[in-house]
């Protein structure tokens, strides 16, 4: 990975960490708790995605500025929590760029693992979608990318598309700027529009 | 393990994909999260065993095979989610038959491993039992072969009986097909008769 | 790890394991699920901190003692359910020897894979705390340490204070007397005075 798509899926992590703080402060949670929980929902996917790797080491053990990101995402969700209301828009914002870089990253760590095509996609959307649902496990609620929001669909969506234009040949500014860029849109149109997939229980809804 | 008991595997891993998506859709979860259900029922249990296993890559990495058949159990059960009912029996013989396969994978991959008795025991029931226990917690539920059913008992009594003829000598076809049809006969058993454990708490019950 | 160590760090599984059990009789489990319960309490900490580390293998898989006790354990568990109440001080004390030296221990084991001072931190807490968090994700509970109890946060403190002590060059007896003498004390108190962290929210407490 480069040297700025490190630094913007660190900014990712933070996103992430205030997000999952939020929602732990919903919950009531003491600060140990909120951290916890910001750390979780900032790494538990790439954490599962790397465990699953037999020899890759977890990311986070070798790239400690990203727990630092994470502390500091939690302290301030803490200390302005009645500010970031404000903020919300900002934080999906990272939130969606947080999804993107991430899928992207684990649909290419399975490349290089020599992974078959489907393996790629399925990492990618551990890496991308995975902390949310080990988020929501914690604070016992039924995981939210599985019965509300477009969110996991984007991130397979967009780690197909990416797995295309690499099979296509397509070099690095563009490989990654596509799908990336793609994801993004979907997310914000989605969340603008409030789209939601049609229900496909036909009886009593 | 050889190519039939390969085959039987992935014909296990297809059925229990199929019971984990109609408990998905049991919660209404969006096709996503029936799909995860599936995924996460169907091979749950083998990778948590691969993980714990330090130099072994998590199965399903390098067999492909696994992932289009759960994916194809998972479509199957959305497409005729109102007349799944009808096979309901066919689906729990599919899955005890996966319970006891996997228990043997599990405890014979122990074996392999140059691992303790008590350990095999563990490995063989983790294969077995435990992708319904995370099934269970995605959905929000206490996993119900922690207070319902005659589940996991029977995964290690099969795992122990398949143990003690691996150590008295007895060779492959045997060594195999006892285990699996005592596991599978009473599976069906207590299915039949609706056995239960008597509880273990005296009082109020 | 000495000798002593390994047989106190034994000692203090087989606390966590009849604490396991007793939550798990408390939501009327069947024995399997007792027994599930116990073993996860006592290891599960333990087992994610040698899974997030690539090439350590699973303490348990190698040292079959600790599942022996466990096993004793959940069994005594189960005999004395009735009786237990009265040694609840004693098994009190027992968790929080085990807190203490799970701590110690995943401190020094990130030590001696080179770990960041923050990684080794947050090692000493997943090895002595997270037992506890998973038991509370299986009986469907919201983990306890997250919202109610400072027992993590004694966890944190002592992982930092065996950091320090070691930076400083302090050597074995004491090195490792101070922290666990430091941590069982902080629980103690915090137990008999009732201790609780302030609420960080401010509407409606």
């Amino acid at each position: 990975m480069d040297e700025l798509l490190n630094y913007i899926s660190i900014g990712g992590s933070f996103a992430l960490a205030i997000s999952g703080a939020l929602k732990a402060m919903d919950k009531k949670f003491d600060p140990f708790g909120v951290l916890i929980i910001a750390f979780v929902t900032a790494v538990g996917g790439g954490t599962m995605r790397d465990v699953l790797l037999t020899d890759k080491s977890v990311f986070w053990l070798n790239e400690t500025p990203y727990i630092y990101f994470i502390i500091a995402g939690a302290l301030i969700a803490l200390i302005f929590q009645h500010k970031l209301a404000f903020f919300h828009k900002t934080l999906m914002a990272f939130d969606a760029i947080g999804l993107a870089l991430y899928t992207i990253i684990g649909v290419q760590i399975g490349i290089d693992y020599g992974l078959d095509f489907i393996n790629c996609i399925i990492l990618g959307t551990l890496t991308g979608a995975f902390g949310g649902v080990l988020r929501d496990i914690l604070v016992n609620e039924i995981p939210v990318i599985f019965h509300k929001e477009i969110y996991a669909t984007v991130s397979i969506a967009g780690g197909l598309l990416y797995y295309a234009l690499y099979q296509l040949g397509v070099s690095n500014p563009l490989l990654q700027i596509i799908p990336i860029v793609g994801m993004i849109v979907a997310r914000s149109l989605i969340m603008y529009f409030n789209v939601s997939f049609p229900s496909i229980y036909k009886e009593k809804e």
